[in-house]
């Protein structure tokens, strides 16, 4: 035997986790909620072992995440890194009842097992870098082997503004420019597609009135006529406008995401479509799994390892999606390149998660790991070979990032006052097209 | 880092697999197919990798079985053990679209899903025997620690003859005696609880009429006030027959098991009582799921990694069954202890696998494994704390068993022909009771 019966067992025990918030430079990127403002948030985890060994996550960096990551940071020095059930053990008892409201009012009221999951997910990562790196195996073998060496991402198209308001930006406007009707949202495809290789497309909707948003559809379809596109309203349309959009598109889409709130209210969509129904809005938890199913309200779950409690969480949501014939593709929030090398270990290891992938990637210009793991070929990213999630934290590049989050003052994602600054009226209110 | 990267990533692929068939003598236990013959088949199986770990796991024995092991085990060599993807879609390779006899008819017909299931959850074992030796941790780690240090079985009662029919058995009558009748079964039930400590009871039933094997639980709920009972008719039951059954034993019972055929059947029992309903003949694969809960014919799950597919599916079936509020318990076949280590390692890795799993164990006189592991305290097995499965083969046993393979000429399972020798009018039709 190459390694000697308990010489790993008894030593890999958390000694101490770091969490580090980082603030990141976004664009003015249009959605349902409002428009991004000029800093996102992330953390960075960091678990270290008695040995040594360190694993490392990202999570969402906003005040709520970070005190819930906090507590439960706590209380995980002693806990064994193969051990994730003892995490959630840990988390459970940690959290109670208690409900954090969740990073983006997208992913719907707050729960306490929603607060759970997200702890949980933030922490497993971790947990999986460490056992990876501890038995020399990149974490996709940790999760049953990568079916496929390379993972499909999507191009991300998002409405935006030129340039954040006067005075809220102390940084040069980004090279992409405005994006505000069809044929900006093309060229915007275009510069993705040439770049990146992405073989699909997806287009971030619920900003303008749908008609507009159909008409950037099909310019997408009529410039690329091999692509496969999505729309996401993020829950911005009525039944009734969902189901008129719908007709209009029939065939247009690899599916509509998320046209209207609420699984009632998709079941009713769904029913009078031809085209997959696609949410990470109205199924964002286990406990929404039964009624959505029951309701054929959903064809696709777009899953999330933030979310969903980790990336094992991932893979018991996607057995759940092949046995009872749903699609599964994997939702973005702006993310960094830890999260991005655990979507493509778990996606890696996931037969049945097939559809391309969302990330904001291009939209993202700094970042905390050495570059160099993560390139984009073809629309597509390896699977990291060397051990865990293969990526290596660049400690300058966090200590900046750091820096920029003390600076920026910036504590919650709030979308919706900065898009005020653009437009006085915006209410925020959903669905807003009815 | 205590293991330098890589260093296990490119050497653990397997070499070579060995399948060594064996027999276990086996008292003539009643069921609803019949009777148990003087001989069981299991199978062996170890997989070597080209660093000299070698993964084992037990599989039936029968010759459909061994020829489908057989033929997987020809392509295995040059896969990763950590691969466990890569075993499905080779087993899928191979089998393609064959559909092999299941070991025993009460698990419904054949299919091609099954049948790979077997294969897959055959090997899956073994390879996570290896894997867990290669890293100096127990299968419960690599599912995600155990969350309980000891796994509770309860007592597993049959209906039996003293000694098989003469001639047929080349060996003494067991020391268990006659059982049949409610005497004799709470007699049997007595010496169970004394020498094992089991704390709930299970009575194989569609063996005698409903009304004497009612009158069976009703003698052990007297004599075992504090034990919960469970009574397995194994579809022998007509819906009408259940239904009165079901009214009778009204709160006797922890569940009912398997009353009558099929997922409409069992729903229409489910829908007028208040016991729970499980099965391990209704709902034997992922694709049975979906209609099972549409109809709420079945409100627990038994969980078996020999047709599930392994471990990690009993797992995927974990998730399914928590997300759909259904329980958890897990079924057994006569098995050795390199199974019954396996199932004590993947419920101590599976928080809502809460219910006393069923076992074979008592009626087995004989096995691979060198003693002192597996040991019965209180009902519960501790859960190995050794690498891997944490149990180890004998070879002299293993060699002996064999040979008792060789030499008795069973080759396949058939309860009928054997019950046919003590009441040649048995058919084996089911249901019997109607």
């Amino acid at each position: 035997m190459s390694v000697p019966p308990h010489r790993l067992a008894s030593r890999l025990t958390v000694s101490s986790v770091e969490i580090t918030p980082v603030a990141l430079k976004d664009p003015p990127l249009l959605n349902a909620s409002g428009c991004h403002e000029p800093f996102q948030l992330r953390s960075i985890i960091r678990v270290r072992t008695t040995d040594g060994i360190v694993g490392v996550s990202e999570a969402y960096g906003d005040d709520g995440t970070l005190g819930l990551l906090n507590r439960v940071a706590a209380v995980l020095p002693g806990l064994d890194v193969f051990d994730l059930n003892g995490l959630t053990h840990r988390v459970v008892d940690t959290l109670g009842a208690q409900s954090v409201a969740m990073f983006t009012e997208l992913l719907g009221p707050a729960s306490p097992d929603k607060t759970a999951a997200v702890a949980v997910g933030a922490f497993e990562v971790a947990f999986l870098d460490a056992q990876g790196k501890a038995v020399g195996r990149p974490v996709a073998d940790l999760l049953g082997g990568a079916v496929r060496e390379h993972v499909d991402f999507g191009g991300y198209l998002f409405y935006k503004h030129a340039e954040h308001p006067d005075g809220t930006a102390p940084f040069e406007p980004d090279a992409w420019g405005a994006a505000l009707d069809p044929d900006a949202i093309v060229e915007q495809a275009r510069t993705m597609v040439d770049r990146y290789g992405f073989g699909s497309l997806k287009l971030k909707g619920g900003v303008f009135a749908p008609r507009e948003e159909i008409e950037a559809v099909k310019a997408l379809r009529r410039a690329f006529p091999d692509h496969p596109v999505r729309l996401d309203p993020n829950a911005n349309w009525s039944v009734e406008v969902a189901l008129r959009a719908a007709a209009e598109l029939e065939g247009e889409l690899e599916y509509l995401e998320d046209p209207t709130p609420g699984i009632q209210g998709m079941a009713q969509v769904a029913a009078r479509t031809s085209m997959p129904l696609a949410t990470n809005m109205c199924v964002v938890c286990f406990a929404d799994l039964p009624e959505a199913i029951g309701a054929d309200a959903v064809q696709v779950v777009l899953s999330d390892h933030h979310f969903w409690g980790g990336l094992r969480a991932c893979q018991r949501l996607a057995g759940i999606c092949e046995t009872f014939g749903l699609g599964l593709s994997m939702h973005s929030n702006s993310h960094l390149g830890i999260s991005l090398a655990a979507m493509v270990h778990v996606a890696a290891a996931t037969p049945n998660l097939s559809y391309a992938l969302d990330t904001h990637w291009p939209w993202k210009t700094e970042d905390v790991i050495r570059p160099g793991v993560l390139e984009f070929r073809d629309g597509a990213i390896s699977v990291p070979t060397a051990p865990g999630l293969g990526v290596e934290i660049d400690e300058d590049a966090l200590a900046e990032l750091h820096e920029q989050y003390v600076r920026c003052g910036v504590r919650r994602r709030d979308d919706a006052t900065h898009m005020r600054r653009f437009d006085p009226s915006f209410t925020g209110a959903r669905p807003r097209f009815s």
